[in-house]
């Protein structure tokens, strides 16, 4: 990767993920959407709902990556404790933010706005509102740190509310071949066309589709001329084998 | 949760996940089969191909955790450098397992044991092998740490392969409960049922369905009877308010 690329981590915030009920659907979106920002996930973790661990994790992570994202946490609920938990890790008070306080009053008369709605208004001192054009209580940014629902519908709008307020870097580009070969029948291959283009990431993912084995081959780069390059070396590697291939990735794997 | 409970971490190596290609499968259906196991998933990290990070990753967490999984990079390609990386963690050398070479030249003789394939047959010196009913190369164990295929097929089997071999402490048992309101609704009474029984974990999970709001809510702890006494108070909760509920949880959320 070019080494002026901005990285980013996700903290998954959860017990529901950790104890097997709710599949994770946050990180593949979050992935794609940076990749379109041009900032690369470099990692993600995911926790559980317990104060020391969010602080020590969000702490520690802040500092080692340009961009932190959370997800979860920051409902109506005695375990929706990211928001508090996020202002002790940058030793800051919670707030009362009026706006979100009226926002949430007239969003739904139906419901009272009772301790629990309320405590979604509450807010680390000092930090910048993200619109949840969802469900109307807003996700926040302290610093290099953003804080997002964990409902995918919410946590999704928050980004496009966050669209382009990010300074990435160079956008990543990928290119793909579907080979219909096993995946160590071009391994070696593969490995020499990657020492040749160390700023790409060469990957190859096996499948078993429609009874046919086969290998996708993914090449990604800050750097699209590499990515071609290294693809077109593909490409003739198989010509020269007589090893059918098609462009893309199979649909579904 | 119980004093006496395991904790298990799970590291995700691959790039694929990160870049946002491939959605992670194995994640829940680990927490599900710990569950299982008595073995409580304390934390998950997703990690890239990176020897750096895999090494500094594991050494950290095999200290701070009762098991740790991994999942992930022990195919044939440049890009599978886990094995590897866990022998340079554990400062071993990677050995030639005669048995895993027999087995990968007898599974396929239309596929040439090639250089590729061969480097599934390297193992750390002195590791456990966990059988791969599937496509034949073996995970492996090193001390405290297991170490998984990706492809979510042969991670099952292999974890097949481990039933009743890792020591847990009792099982944790789960009620839940549909109600038909939104989570603030109930926030308040579920958060003092929480402090009534600190040895359970309440969850409160928000769900549309069928154009119907509701909230999931469930009680998990290794004490069943504890599990009973806090659903039982919910349950009371609800008919006082009488409010409309469901015993389990929706199918789909």
């Amino acid at each position: 990767m070019a080494s002026d690329s901005k990285t980013a981590c996700l903290i998954v915030i959860g017990d529901e993920i950790l104890s097997g009920r709710t599949q994770d659907a946050n990180l593949k979106y979050l992935a794609n959407w940076l990749n379109g920002e041009g900032i690369q996930l470099a990692e993600a973790r995911v926790i559980g709902d317990d104060e020391a661990v969010i602080i020590e994790t969000l702490n520690h992570c802040r500092k080692a990556f340009d961009y932190v994202f959370t997800t979860g946490g920051i409902g109506p609920t005695h375990d929706d404790i990211t928001a508090l938990s996020i202002a002790r890790a940058f030793g800051v008070e919670l707030e009362l933010r009026d706006e979100i306080k009226d926002a949430l009053g007239a969003y739904n008369d139906k419901v009272p706005l009772n301790e629990a709605r309320l405590k979604m208004a509450y807010i680390p001192l000092g930090a910048e509102l993200i619109e949840n054009s969802v469900s109307i209580a807003p996700g926040f940014r302290v610093e290099n740190v953003f804080v997002l629902a964990g409902i995918p519908a919410v946590m999704r709008a928050m980004l496009e509310a966050l669209g382009g307020r990010l300074v990435g870097a160079s956008c990543v580009v990928s290119k793909s071949i579907t080979a219909f070969i096993g995946e160590s029948g071009i391994a070696m291959e593969l490995g020499e066309i990657q020492d040749r283009y160390p700023g790409s990431s060469v990957g190859s993912y096996p499948f078993y589709k429609d009874k046919t084995y086969g290998t996708s081959l993914v090449v990604r780069s800050s750097d699209s001329a590499m990515v071609d390059a290294a693809i077109n070396e593909i490409i003739g590697c198989l010509e020269a084998r007589d090893i059918r291939f098609e462009f893309g990735e199979p649909d579904d794997d």
